[in-house]
């Protein structure tokens, strides 16, 4: 079985490469899966009803998210039109939403698991025990995760503990994509962070003057997709055998577009 | 003229692959410099003489370092004993030690500057303004920064901030090689972060038993360096051309070696 | 029925003015439970069994604690023999120790619960859904709350969550008292920080010289407790109506001793 | 010489409170001057030209600021017709506006200076070196500093740092008074935080409800200020001797209004 996670889609110039590249790339690797993270997908905050659809009819399969998942207000009430998105699963249980996604792909069930770290990042419930928590009831399933954090230590540490249960972990979040793809000792596959599609010319998907003027003065400013130059897809693609639910190959992909 | 740019060196393991690989790597891309990051070479936490004049003695030319150069008592006292340390620039002015070093490399002049991010890390001076500060004195030799920060919006936008000043922005602190590397609009070569030289299987360089622990149940556990299993050397080659100071080719290294 | 609780115990000086002051506090106003916040007792930085005991001894009944509890390596081995040493309820379920105690007064229970706030501190469980959880077993009886938190906002969104629950919310951690004891609409005595026991003139307990080196250097010193000078004493005074369970009068002290 | 510093005045509550009650408090002081917070006076959440004129015909004299300064889009370029609004004075040097003030009080010159802190809060210049920066040229005038700061382990140790130089330290920010205002070894009058003006059954002068609901679900929710119900005011009172420039008598005020 063929995925690819691709990494956060970044306003329109992230929609724009994502649209340019998927059919490529499905033809090329033969995908039956195509897990997106789209917490930056309307506007550089957030995602809503609208943009979910225009990812999912380009060839998004399942919607993964993060941080930014409640940027737009209106989300929360399109949640029940936006069956594929899956919003960190470590969120108080009462939170709209559903925090993994398991689905049939041919005869093997694949799951989806999204979880929010905790380090520099906002309160929350512990990821390390949430996926226990949803690893007893999908075990049976191949169980892939997108481990949305920002610290290397607390993205390493939640790879070798779920090490052998997880099929594969990808970190989402710094934008940035890591050259540490490997697989761990006890058969997981482990990439800290899978990057971003976006502008390649840009502070991790945003126009440069707003951060730089920002880290300059102190004072805020508006921060803006960067929507012109050279666009970046970032993406991890893997093939799952479907015995034994092992990864059998891999392949981080860093492609750089005309804009 | 060549120059090899090698990431934190994490305790005894570090030192290890350093010294296993650094012969190698010099022969095959002759270098002329190896600037190294040795903010972990101390049991993992600081640098003092003992392992400075370990580093030197196997081929270290600049010892770079970032938020954990005091974590040793005695370093303070040991400065004017390594000469070819630096620590962040950005530290206060009467704070011992120097932020950047300048070296004569044939005919050529280079500075090494480092410097130490903002963003989800302690109070301290402003590194785009401090390097303004250092840039107007070094403008006229090669500058080679390593900017150890933990956010990849501080550190790209600081990268943009100096393009077509230094020659190289080379980031560190989070100890996982980035697959970003390449060159600025206006000629900067950039890298978010070069990685680390120490465990494979390991937390940032830490045997992960610690790290898991704690993120489990919030009790601190004392971190140690990880010394088994397989070995990884992360480091950033670049040659730079002698009369426009830009970068004519580079490369990032990323070899695992048996324990 | 007549309560005290003592803010965060700080070290030598902090237990030097305990034992001076609360047997005349005790007789002042006739008090039938002493409740003291311990994490800084033993040297600044944690309590151990021998601590423990002399602040039994001198007239502690319930000893509370927060983010310091595992800062001395003994003390998760001796929780056995610390029975009214309670840490945060909202550690990890399975973490050593109780995070609350229920003792009677005469005829009346009393709980005594801590819990520790998530702002500007390290990862750990929800402390309002925690406190829910806590309650459903001990409504029916007086109900306190030690809340060891850093940001006000989150100490009184607290307060006001649990009001007209818990008989009172007393904070602790940031070591300085505050001017806002009230009852809040639904009945609830709260005070956003009691304060702490120790050397006045300090920083929060500490001899000034190191923080003030450290805010000016960004170099970490050793903190030291301040063992000189006048001494404050904090407390939260407070009458229970054993029928309602309301507080029927309450008065804060701020006390100082020439050392 | 009587002064009155006012704490961070809460949107039109905040406003409401002082304007009810700042006439009473200087016919009853015989105040020659009155400073106020106002960083939270528009909205909540900055201040601008209408505010502020609103704010100087009520009576304040000098408007002192925090990290909030900026959040009104107007503010920056509304500064000019704002002269006796200062912001934070360690923002970076070309930052627009002024850190401090000299006024003419009598034949007594006082300087007002604005600070941030930096634990827990965003990257800026160091508070300790500016004031001393600041402190040279205005050392023959009476020298009052809002530090406006959310630790109160750094705003203790600027204190004592600048124990002697300055006549009066009150720190800002918190929301919520603290109880520990005295004169320090060397003559400054300190104050941990003199709280604000706004609504007394409040989050720190917001509606109480979005932030419990943020704080149960890590979900954002939009703050607003609470203008219903009872209304405190919160400031401290100090006569400096026109003589010495140290604090002759001090009373902090703590009065509520029903709203
Ligand atoms: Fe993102
Ligand atoms: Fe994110
Ligand atoms: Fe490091
Ligand atoms: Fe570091
Ligand atoms: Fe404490
Ligand atoms: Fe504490
Ligand atoms: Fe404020
Ligand atoms: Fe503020």
């Amino acid at each position: 079985m063929n995925i690819l996670f691709v990494g956060d889609i970044i306003g329109r110039a992230g929609r724009k490469v994502f649209s340019r590249s998927i059919d490529d790339v499905k033809y090329e690797y033969g995908l039956d899966l195509v897990i997106v993270n789209g917490e930056n997908s309307a506007g550089g905050f957030g995602i809503n009803e609208k943009i979910y659809k225009e990812l999912r009819s380009k060839g998004a399969d399942v919607i993964t998210s993060g941080n930014h998942i409640w940027d737009k207000k209106e989300t929360a009430n399109q949640l029940d039109n936006m069956e594929y998105l899956i919003r960190p699963a470590n969120y108080p249980e009462d939170v709209p939403g559903n925090g993994y996604i398991t689905l049939s792909i041919g005869v093997t069930e694949v799951t989806v698991i999204n979880l929010l770290g905790r380090v520099f990042m906002n309160p929350i419930d512990c990821p390390f025990r949430k996926f226990d928590e949803i690893y007893r009831k999908v075990k049976d399933t191949v169980v892939i995760v997108d481990f949305h954090a920002e610290a290397t230590s607390e993205k390493a540490a939640f790879g070798f503990y779920v090490d052998g249960r997880a099929s594969v972990v990808v970190g989402t979040h710094t934008h940035v994509q890591t050259n540490d793809d490997r697989i761990l000792p006890e058969g997981t596959l482990f990439m800290t962070d899978v990057g971003m599609c976006g502008s390649l010319d840009s502070v991790i998907g945003m126009n440069k003057d707003a951060p730089i003027k920002r880290f300059l003065t102190g004072i805020p400013h508006k921060f803006d997709v960067e929507n012109k130059g050279k666009l970046v897809f970032n993406a991890l693609f893997f093939e799952i055998d479907e015995n034994t639910y092992k990864v059998k190959r891999y392949k981080k992909i860093f492609k750089v577009f005309e804009g």
